[in-house]
């Protein structure tokens, strides 16, 4: 475990570590959520491990891991693209392959063990899906209790999921904005430690370390643009931090460009970035066929302003039905099935091909955070299967000879 | 690439390698399945990497990996899992967090890399499911052509994977079985690679680093037993080969003992196996929950009982609802979430667990081989997920209060 401090990302006030220290008292929990902050001159940290797990950052992280879990959570592919939508080479960060099957693995783990440094048995969250099956499944093997609240609306295999780990789950007839004022009205009360990425300083430190992983399975460098899922917008400010963590321990010059993309409609933090600062958070009503980003009222949208402004990044909008032609495009090509959400990179990556924005001999990597298998029934195939029987396919066969 | 010979399981005969080369002249498909052999006084190896993909045993392989996605096949969790059923400790090797979320992740690359050694660009299996999206996915990736031969029972999420990702695939109306025969009229006539583990010899050799890797993550011994799901009998066998030349490598003295398990209705190698030498090929009609294991007519039962024998293995049978059962008990403890035949491991060691065949002080390795997220339906949760409105949840939590 690193020595860290927490920060205001508004107003710059410090604060001591603490389970229930959420956001600046001054500032309130929108306007007011906190930093980690290191102290970065002094920190020791040599990368090696290529296929190392998430635990092999605890030198660049709040926490001291040892839920039992942790050797099992990151250390996710990186898989090469070449020549691909005119790119000599696409990389892509595949997430799918957590034990939950998402990229939310990264920060469930974090907010496990700080419940374990402050003596908490019961975490909860707020859920769009992914995080709640992450915390749900990590959270059984750790003993936790673990306690979700899910839009109803969530895709059906996130649910089962859920009741099966025997969390207790509560799904809320409303929207995943709503079943989160409830989670943090009900777990802060009860005194339950909080898995809220948009609210939990820690958690951001989970998500960081994809971009730790990009940096060392690319051979200690990094691609000259990702691009990433935007939702509540703390993925993305996870990777934003770990690229300028990297930078800040002179690991690389340079960060690479950072794409938001959200979809058409639920697009609320590129509109306030597109504003400009103060960066005043906004809301809308979203609704979008990727469920994992599909957040109308993002909480923590100053940090993700903010750090993209760092990293003098921009944000793209892409349609319904770009995802669903993308995780088939991605499936076929690269033999990664991606859930709605982990589509969205290529489709902003194909909307952008022709532009002229990414040279063909840069360096891109997508940010696939979730498995196709999570949502299957929103990557509906052009063509379903029919069944046959053998003389069928013994026809069907020779007339499609030749395409072999 | 390791040298080595092929020879059949039944006659001893030796064969050179051709990419047509599967079974024995005179022994024919069923008897005379092939076994690769190597030079084992000759092997020089360290095992090293705890977190390492199969391409770490390459020296134990037939194949020099050149897919490019040789990194990201293997290297799965061991999670362990304290006081379990009696037993001090159980290990349990998950393998859903493969690429196509099975095991077979393991066969279907040693495919894939014979298939470019002899320069063949279409592979075909016949596939209850997991070894289709396997073969189906990871082809995606190497641009193989991809034939696929399915029953149309199929579970939909694994047929969707096998959509997406473009491979030719005829939906049989009628069982594995049929299938599997159609295949092997189909694909070599055709002159395509045939990537099914029951007669093609190298598959078994993936499938037998399941073995390497328990030996390697837990600190070089191996379990008392292990407990391994059981449907063409492919895995087993090649789980028993690993443990067989670990023990010939000299690295293991003593070989674990293997339980064999398949579903009460789908159970023709534990009858065959009772009867005893030669191993007379048998079938019967199959049925069972466990989609990846309901296989009634085996194709390489006597190398399975072979291995068996040599390892003093026995075999059991589960029931369809104790299946169910323990895949609600697994993912609630564990949260590992297997699919059916995933779990059919932890039904058998329940149904040991008073039975004082295992000693408390014994460890036992469950073979969890598939990700539950390939066949959520079949995981009926006990209790289904009713939406609330908040007033409801409030009153709901009140009312709960004392189980927090």
């Amino acid at each position: 475990m690193l020595d860290y401090q927490l920060k205001c990302i508004s107003c710059q006030k410090s604060y001591e570590s603490a389970f229930n220290r959420y956001f600046c008292d001054d500032c309130g929990p929108l306007k007011g959520t906190l930093e980690v902050i290191y102290d970065y001159e002094h920190i020791q940290w040599t990368a090696h491990d290529v296929k190392g797990s998430i635990k092999q950052f605890e030198n660049l992280l709040p926490v001291t891991f040892k839920t039992g879990m942790d050797d099992y959570v990151g250390g996710t592919p990186l898989v090469r693209k070449k020549d691909w939508y005119g790119i000599e080479e696409v990389l892509l960060k595949y997430d799918g392959v957590n034990v939950s099957g998402s990229y939310k693995d990264r920060a469930t783990i974090i907010a496990l063990n700080k419940a374990i440094e402050y003596g908490i048995n019961t975490v909860f969250c707020a859920s769009t899906g992914n995080a709640a099956s992450s915390l749900a499944l990590l959270g059984a093997y750790t003993r936790m209790q673990v306690v979700i609240f899910v839009p109803s609306s969530a895709p059906k295999n996130k649910l089962t999921q859920l009741v099966l780990s025997g969390a207790k789950v509560f799904a809320l007839d409303g929207t995943y904005d709503e079943a989160y004022d409830l989670s943090l009205e009900i777990g802060l009360k009860k005194g339950w430690y909080c898995r809220n990425s948009a609210i939990n300083p820690y958690l951001l430190e989970g998500k960081k370390t994809g971009a730790f992983e990009v940096f060392i399975q690319y051979n200690h460098k990094v691609p000259d643009y990702c691009i990433v899922p935007v939702g509540d917008g703390t993925v993305l400010s996870g990777i934003c931090k770990g690229f300028m963590e990297l930078r800040k321990l002179g690991l690389i010059q340079k960060t690479p460009k950072i794409i938001g993309v959200q979809p058409k409609n639920a697009d609320t933090i590129k509109r306030v970035y597109e504003q400009g600062p103060p960066y005043e958070p906004n809301q809308r009503q979203a609704s979008s066929v990727a469920d994992s980003i599909c957040v109308g009222n993002p909480r923590d949208v100053i940090k993700a302003c903010k750090y993209m402004e760092a990293l003098e990044g921009i944000f793209l909008t892409v349609e319904d039905a770009d995802i669903l032609e993308a995780i088939q495009e991605m499936t076929k090509e690269t033999g990664l099935f991606p859930e709605p959400a982990g589509a969205v990179p290529l489709a902003a990556l194909k909307k952008m091909a022709n532009s002229g924005i990414i040279k063909p001999t840069e360096s891109v990597c997508l940010f696939v955070t979730g498995n196709g298998l999570k949502d299957p029934d929103a990557a509906k195939p052009d063509q379903p299967l029919h069944a046959y029987n053998k003389e069928e396919i013994m026809e069907r066969l020779e007339r499609m000879d030749y395409e072999f």
